[in-house]
């Protein structure tokens, strides 16, 4: 681990983290470790009971953990309820990623009308297009491009070769990593006579504060309003979310995870990984959908699956082709029931 | 909305989209909007009936409709029998997207031996191989990557951060959307006694005109012969297409769809998102394959599926484990027919 | 085909390839072309069977192929017991694709801390962060960007548009494609009272040697402690790993798969397209899983599959519904077999 250079002693972490100290309050930790790997000035974490044989060889100066093992635990201990938003605490507290951009390199290309905060940076090969506003404290990273019109909120992050189109606005503190590519036009095409007919997409993209998305993420711009993304959405690496979608507040959505156009998913909704919303339907809040599922209608509140079972390749071909002959067996089911009910009552007249 | 300057008539406008007009050929409009947004110098359309109730409240100053609606509007109607049509058409006349670049950015790289239009524009960080040959009015964006031996048709549009590599040949009137790579290598591999020897690939791609593809899709180029796309092909965000795959006029795919290595797909397919079309197969002519599915044998012209209903996970748990026990299961039943078969004609021997 | 300047000898290439000269070993051929168009000076092989036919009509100048086909072709033949294998070492010696950068180009960014070597070349538009190394006759293509302390080894090729994060390590003769994503953060957030609290990434990503990936893939960064992938890994295009996955020596992963947070990949192992590995979870070596495949749980050496067939899309609709109801039908069969049995043990009562 990198260290940071000059660490925390655990009651500023306990202040700050809201934990109970047990042990040397003035402990100073540099680094956050694992609790098998920390050693001296390192401070580890226990939240999965799997890790739990590790309490007693850890050799970490200091360990987050819940109230229910501190006594299990005889070095430092920062005690709270939940050790892992700890963890998160603590890791940003020893932080060790580096600035994106310091300064507005002179490689990078900024338009004369754009309107960039003094205290934003700007790296090297970045392209800031007319009339762009770039908040305070922004960090634009090399490669990047902003076109035009398009506003970043105070404190965002924009990691290198992200490609953000015209008249999109991005709200505070918003982290996007690179190969991201916001604004594009949705996929919009008339039919005539078998031609394809361009719908140019006139709407743009609007996302609220808090805001993280992965590497190579799409999010299109709207066919004539805007796509909508609320505050504190998490999105994963090659999500996708079409044109005029809703997508709200403090929802996430695992990798390679899509929604088609004019969707809505509601707030606090959690989507697991390669999962497919199809278009034109809407999720309600709290609704969770598990890895590898397509949502094919609108949805209450509660949890939702759709996929087939691994199996031996063996077992699948056998298993697999019957499938097709499933309205068959069900048929052949009834027949079999209506069959035996008459052989009984045959019996019973008997 | 943004609204372009000086608007058009509506009589300009039938004409171009061939609608009849209804009310005042003399009004203007400026931009478009949706009909339950629209005021006062917008155009809006009505082709979904949901939206039909707002046939008497909108506020648009002129609405293309279908001729069996046209009675039920007071207002200024473009009427035509495709008003979906109707809607690209206009948005096209009143299309707001700024322009990717405008004349050769002093920050472009062009080689020397580059033959680049004079009409032809190319924006910052743009970097331009030998040999490459860039058409009339061709815009190319930001930190696009152009390489050697490469040839991008007349009025094409590449966002930017589109990288194509070399020998590719794009046709006219291209749409490529940011993040985009277009010539990487096929995946192809020997493998001798368990390390992977690299095929290098030493095919090109050929893609016909008005082809448009979405962000962050991939075509790789041929291993052999090229990787061959015809003409009017759109392809939705994070497409794949592999090595020397063929993909047909006037065929569309919508989003994470992708084709393996050497498939052919026909014209006039229509292949929905979420797709996997297998390597070494043929899909003819007009196919139609639904969300989510994966194709893995030739097809004839028709509509295809596959894939899992959604269901709560709770239904889900108790169903799917059932999929294991298919082939038993029908097992069973073709049992019980004979087990009634058998008591069934000891009954009637009675 | 593009034709290599001076070609080899046949007697050249059975020595570097390990095949039996048939023929003319002094024949010379200068590129590689498919059996069914190669013509004078140009070598093809024969690998899949039903390219037999070609095998009297064919005018390349000379045949890769196998013992047991040698007598029926009448030309320049080398003769080996794999000849895809030998397609692949004369592609390479063959190879056209011309080098990603030659020299260090004016328009490149190179921090004063990067240790380049004097035989590295990087294109227009990359750039180099502080402390990064580049190894000997690397070659970082146009518009890539390389983070903060990043190692990449000797011979390794670095297609343009690529961005390598910080603290990112690359061992030597690695490829990487074009808008791949290396070292972005894993997608890690406690929640605090339905907050998203984001948990920087610390770790790493470790790559051994001779690493193949594709475009558009991402490779996230651990989140303490590093992303290891092996030796001689292959990854097709718009793969993803997640943080603190490994993957084994050896493997190779076909495009749109992808492994989720901390799951472990062993060596040997070949996972098909689009494929889903859940987290936490173990592949052992040589693991096989076939295309769409979701896997849920640790694999012992195998193949595996999971997922339904293609049908019409009638059939499907008929089908799919019947999939909500398998619990059902199978306590029908239960019920059936014990109503069946009742039944006969009534009739032989009699």
């Amino acid at each position: 681990m990198t260290e940071t250079m000059s660490g925390y002693e655990l009651h500023e972490i306990a202040s700050i983290i809201g934990a109970q100290i047990k042990g040397d309050a003035a402990c100073r930790v540099f680094a956050i470790n694992t609790i098998q790997d920390a050693g001296s000035g390192e401070i580890a974490f226990l939240s999965n009971p799997k890790y739990q044989g590790y309490l007693t060889s850890t050799k970490a100066s200091a360990l987050i953990l819940a109230p229910q093992l501190a006594d299990q635990f005889s070095g430092n201990a920062l005690v709270m309820d939940n050790p892992y938003l700890g963890f998160a605490k603590v890791a940003q507290l020893l932080d060790t990623t580096p600035p994106i951009a310091t300064g507005i390199h002179p490689m990078a290309v900024v338009a004369d009308s754009a309107d960039v905060a003094q205290s934003a940076n700007i790296a090297a090969g970045a392209i800031i297009g007319e009339g762009v506003c770039i908040g305070e404290n922004v960090q634009i990273g090399a490669n990047c491009v902003v076109g035009q019109g398009s506003r970043i909120g105070n404190d965002s992050r924009i990691y290198p070769s992200v490609s953000i189109y015209h008249n999109v606005t991005i709200g505070e503190r918003a982290i996007i990593h690179s190969g991201s590519v916001i604004g594009s036009d949705g996929f919009g095409f008339a039919n005539e006579a078998g031609n394809w007919v361009k719908i140019p997409q006139l709407g743009g993209v609007v996302i609220g504060s808090d805001f993280e998305c992965g590497a190579n993420c799409t999010i299109d711009r709207g066919a004539i309003r805007d796509t909508v993304i609320g505050d504190d959405v998490k999105l994963d690496n090659m999500c996708h979310l079409a044109h005029n979608v809703e997508f709200g507040d403090h929802s996430a959505m695992a990798a390679y995870s899509g929604v088609a156009g004019s969707s809505k998913v509601g707030e606090y909704c959690t989507i697991s990984g390669r999962v497919t919303i199809l278009g034109h339907i809407e999720l309600a809040d709290g609704v969770h959908v598990t890895a590898g599922s397509q949502v094919s209608k609108s949805l209450d509140k509660g949890a939702y699956s759709s996929g087939s079972p691994l199996m031996s390749n063996r077992d699948w071909k056998r298993n697999v082709a019957r499938l097709r002959q499933l309205d068959e067996m069900a048929k052949s089911i009834k027949q079999l029931e209506k069959q035996i009910a008459q052989l009984k009552s045959e019996n019973s007249d008997e």
